[in-house]
């Protein structure tokens, strides 16, 4: 198995709880280079966005950026293509175990993750429940129902039960989110 | 009509030469913007990768980004959807006037922009060249062939010309390539 850069081979898991100092970004980095490297589906995170105010050049023209700031995102952290499909999704993880705020999205990932299920594409939310250590995969749609309906400020822990999608974990793919697209999206049923 | 903030209106172009200092990124963001603001297609610049090694918050925890530096970027700028199709695309402008050296896409660009078409995406470049003010679009498959035939260390204006496609400039939207996209990829011919 061939790892890229920067990415160090994952380490087998001897129970639930091994994981539980990785952080769901970090899984889906792992998996997503699994998948990449697999040539099963092409999908990244995208960078942080950054304004940059200023830049300073060293003798050898190398550029140090040394002053910047965090920009609040206008779209979702991941997107990608697999078996054709647009396939784009936020992930999160949550410290409480009964529910998931939805202060942790913004408006714009919100309109974004609407603009493309209008548009055909794949949108879905990955939130882990830390505590819990159970990664669920929620529909766009369901999200989306939630937000509006202006009463509701977090979307409980039952919901991701009863409409969510849980994403096993393994040794590779780490968290394979795929299956489940396979599953919702492509022909299959829960 | 209404434009996103921070994006300003564009200014009418009196001649073919009134637009010569705005540079190709700009024109792609408005073009963008206005693809989203009449919900014709999805497509965003990614930000521009980042490592950041030194934060540091005020007494309000405001973080400011003391020390960072650019990193190479391991797919291309811009990605998307279109009509339910996986849209993906590099953006680069040219100085001369006879051709696009092939330094200015790096490797790990050429290798996503194979995989997106081995995965049923659209990928393809846009290469403006300034002094002549024509921007070109150039399918990726015209573009793997020329790397992949080492002897080649850029693509001649005259390949553009043959089997690329001028994305007209207008008013709005500034530089419509999803018109090149219908006609290239969806069913039109050249």
């Amino acid at each position: 198995m061939k790892y890229p850069n920067s990415i160090k081979k994952p380490t087998a898991r001897i129970t639930n709880y091994a994981n539980r100092g990785m952080s769901l970004e970090s899984d889906l980095n792992i998996t997503n280079s699994y998948y990449l490297e697999s040539n099963v589906a092409v999908i990244y995170k995208k960078p942080t966005p950054i304004k940059i105010v200023k830049v300073c050049f060293d003798a050898k023209k190398n550029a140090t950026i040394t002053e910047a700031y965090f920009k609040l995102p206008s779209t979702t952290d991941y997107n990608g293509i697999y078996k054709g499909r647009y396939v784009d999704f936020e992930a999160k993880e949550v410290h409480g175990k009964k529910s998931f705020p939805l202060t942790n999205i913004n408006k714009h990932q919100i309109n974004h993750i609407r603009s493309i299920m209008e548009h055909g594409g794949i949108a879905f939310v990955i939130v882990r429940f830390t505590i819990l250590n159970k990664t669920f995969v929620l529909k766009g749609e369901d999200l989306i129902t939630a937000v509006d309906n202006k009463q509701v400020k977090s979307i409980p822990l039952s919901l991701f039960e009863s409409n969510g999608y849980v994403i096993e974990e393994s040794y590779l793919p780490r968290l394979d989110y795929i299956k489940i697209i396979d599953k919702v999206y492509l022909g299959g049923q829960k």
